[in-house]
């Protein structure tokens, strides 16, 4: 898996703010050549799911959202914007909890997450009208997709086809803090299934399945930070995937029939 | 947070299997001599709970646990030995869920995880007499004070005090596979607050409050391995950390009143 025992995580500085129709590849590119660093095609490029969002155009103007029946009750229990959450209805297909302040939801690609991953900050587009607004930014249309788009563009633009994954941050039950989780994979597997390998004293690894691309996903949010020193892809180089062509974010979702906290 | 933009993650290779009484920090300073790792004072040094667990004798002969009225009832359940689910039991103070196959408890430290985090692989003791066992190996009594022995072992044995992390791998509600979570922190911070940062277009960053410990953890996890190529012991170098000599891995732990999942 790791031959080298060794993992670099390399973020990139150099982007700039990123606009609807941009070609991301190409300016992920250039930022690998200023930052002096050639991929290599057994890679991983992290790049936030905000990043692609903006690209992918996926800016909502709260003004122009109107309220739903079910859109202003739930608000009124959860003390949120009636608008916020319309919009969170309408990217999802099931409540989990609300509560004071706190609106989880199944997302319609399957995520668990607070207001269907919807972000509230740094999202407005740069072409926005003074007094529009305030505006949102929704989670790309489909993910895998993006992740794919993103791994061919960066072997048009530079020749080596890395795997790519896009991350977003999560909180979680029990747990104080969000981590990355990836949202979106290409090129290489999800989870990292060890159970047919023998443990130290040669029995067989019992259920450890780790899930690789999460793990991935948490580690370049250490890197990438979210505030003015922003870095929001990064460079994972080091690991010896396993490569699964077939693989989606959706390996990471358990199935709801299954889950005993949904 | 980050000024140079790199982490780097170096696992440790040729550790011993350690035993009861063993010096860990010790062996890990001799580990590091071997690789020719020199200690720095911002490193993060990540030692599997698995490796502490051994050194402090936490092991447990399942063959010498009689199953209280209670284990014997909830194995039934969820179709496990009752003897193991009597230990799980003894480590925990409340059941969050049960299932055929699953339990999952709040352990007595606050942690939610299957089996109150009791590893049934690798966990034979060197000592074991032949016919005994099956062996089973608790978590370290107190994962803090745990860190804080090889945070200060490792300034003796090397003249470097650097952050400590014990990690562990557990599950997660609504997504597959295991993560690896921070159960022991000494030097660090367990959170990264953002919420007082600016943002790139000048607003106040809202929410932004990362699970670091556990991040590093996950991060740490990667290279870490499970199986023959065991490596226990991960060094993090290249986080600009927020240092906090009071945190815990109490910090990453929602209040059980306010959880809506437990």
């Amino acid at each position: 898996m790791l031959p080298s025992g060794r993992l670099e995580l390399i973020a990139l500085s150099g982007l700039p703010i990123v606009s609807p129709g941009d070609d991301l590849p190409v300016l992920i590119a250039r930022a690998l050549d200023r930052s002096a660093v050639a991929l290599e095609p057994s890679d991983v490029v992290v790049v936030t799911s905000k990043l692609v969002s903006r690209v992918e155009d996926r800016f909502v103007d709260l003004s122009r959202v109107t309220p739903s029946p079910e859109g202003r009750a739930i608000a009124r229990q959860v003390d949120k914007d009636p608008r916020l959450v319309t919009l969170v209805l309408r990217e999802s297909t099931q409540i989990s909890r609300k509560a004071k302040g706190v609106l989880i939801v199944r997302h319609r690609l399957g995520f668990v997450s607070a207001n269907a991953g919807i972000d509230q900050s740094n999202s407005a587009p740069a072409s926005a009208e003074q007094g529009s607004g305030p505006w949102v930014l929704l989670l790309p249309e489909a993910p895998d997709a993006s992740a794919w788009r993103i791994r061919e563009g960066l072997q048009q633009a530079t020749g080596v086809k890395p795997a790519v994954i896009l991350s977003d941050s999560f909180g979680r039950p029990f747990r104080t803090g969000t981590v990355g989780v990836a949202i979106g994979i290409a090129g290489l597997a999800a989870l990292n299934d060890q159970r047919g390998e023998l443990d130290l004293f040669g029995r067989t690894l019992e259920h450890t399945v780790t899930a690789l691309a999460d793990q991935i996903a948490a580690a370049a949010d250490l890197v990438a930070g979210q505030a003015a020193e922003r870095r929001p892809v990064v460079i994972v180089r080091g690991l010896d995937l396993p490569i699964d062509e077939q693989a989606g974010a959706r390996d990471l979702l358990r199935d709801p029939e299954q889950d005993l906290y949904l």
